[in-house]
């Protein structure tokens, strides 16, 4: 599908798609970048790729096709690092979990005839880096692309291509409508553990060791999502604060409705909220979103 | 062990009891009650009692051990109910998540020579009624047990070894120091749980399709946790008001600094929670609680 592909950074989701590609012989070389030495030696010792770059515009030279898979507050100055030596038709997608901000910040520094094509896979784990990658992550998952108008159908169409292949579903939809959505079913789901993983760590009349014991109560789950990946999230958080703080501020309200109900024992209020809640669970089976 | 076990009720928890107690011969007969004659009537299908009772007071007759399991905001009234009933030397345990209201409850109606060990087996799953109990849902999990001061010692260790023998392994503490432990492990996250599902049933501009299709970005994780037993969890935030008032203070406090970094862009104070949360995954993978 590609002569040669650059991943611009090599953690969960870009070494996943290097798996997918190797798999399935999708690009005739790989060309990963990472910052740090350490992890492109660990991404070569997985035979990640057949070349490794410390320097960006090194990497891109000659793609056919760039990936950038790094948290997005480092997209800015890295499409400003590769934007001279992108190569004319080549294109230049993402995996980020914000999009408006990624439009913002990379289609400026991409010469004329670089097609932009943002998308976010909405899949992954709550491990990172180069190891925890494996090509099957995105099987059965959506992805979603959100090109700007006047984007060329053939390189959207190319990017949808190769996430059918990697097992994903595709949509489109404008960046904002995305992150809008995602800031409901991701972004503040993931606040909110770690909020509580934090508040909890915080506690000084109950041991750390007693936490952990009897954390199979409900707390673990939290953990979990709160175990991921601490700069991707601080960029998603920062570069989607509007919609972020529009949903926390609706959850915040809430939870002083559920406060006050039990403060007064309002026994009806609190069952009518958990019955109601017990429904979506069936409508994700439905989806067989679980 | 037992001659005769009664269960009050044959939920979740009461069901994998007498799944426990038939794989392991653990009971010469099993009765069981529920207000429910539709409950009644699964549970007998599904062989999980010998005998059925609509009335509480006539299940607990010449039983040695009587297991209360419903929701704990039912027990005060139930065990009026049985009281006069119970045989001398019986023991009546519980299997509620919280532990000093249950003392509160059950312990005046319960006559001289009836020995009360409350307990709380830390495990289970969102689903809920007779068919949902496994006998393995115990294994590998805590029990806690608070026997109040003066209690039996041969009491509290018969129980145990059922515990035990059920897989689990036991923790005895006071009931009130259990109440701000659970408060913290499970009470609090299984709130905020129903609290951000609700928040996003109630979103206008995300159809609910969009929430379902893109639930993977984490709010699948929270759906799971709301859909739990309505009931069991209104009893269970009503009865132990305190301990999940004073927790919920603490989450709000944090979650309107961590609101603030998010608006003032404060990155190197999200990248450091979001850090130390990461942690506690690593300590519970090392207590082998995952």
């Amino acid at each position: 599908m590609f002569e040669r592909v650059a991943l611009i950074g090599i953690g969960l989701i870009n070494s996943s798609i290097a798996r997918v590609m190797k798999r399935d012989g999708l690009a005739g070389e790989i060309v990963i970048y990472s910052r740090r030495q350490s992890t492109l030696e660990k991404a070569m010792e997985l035979g990640l790729a057949e070349r490794a770059e410390t320097d960006a515009a090194a990497a891109v030279k000659d793609a056919d096709l760039v990936i950038l898979g790094v948290p997005v507050g480092a997209n800015a100055a890295l499409a400003e690092a590769i934007g001279p030596s992108l190569m004319p038709g080549a294109i230049v997608t993402d995996v980020g979990s914000v999009k408006a901000a990624v439009i913002r910040d990379v289609a400026p520094h991409l010469p004329d005839g670089v097609h932009l094509v943002p998308g976010h896979p909405v899949a992954g784990t709550e491990h990172s880096g180069p190891e925890a990658g494996f090509a099957d992550v995105f099987q059965d998952h959506w992805c979603i692309l959100t090109p700007t108008e006047g984007c060329d159908p053939d390189a959207v169409e190319k990017i949808a291509e190769f996430w059918r292949r990697a097992g994903s579903t595709i949509d489109i939809m404008d960046a904002a409508h995305h992150d809008k959505v995602l800031a409901i079913t991701s972004h503040l789901p993931q606040l909110i553990a770690y909020n509580i993983v934090g508040t909890v760590l915080d506690i000084e009349h109950v041991t750390k060791r007693e936490v952990v014991k009897y954390a199979a109560g409900g707390f673990r789950d939290f953990t979990r999502i709160a175990a991921s990946d601490p700069e991707m999230w601080r960029d998603v958080f920062l570069n989607n604060q509007e919609a972020v703080l529009e949903m926390l501020g609706r959850f915040t309200e809430d939870l002083a409705v559920l406060q006050r109900a039990i403060r007064w024992g309002d026994d009806k209020a609190l069952e009518e909220l958990f019955t109601r809640t017990r429904g979506i669970r069936r409508d994700l089976i439905d989806a067989k979103q679980i």
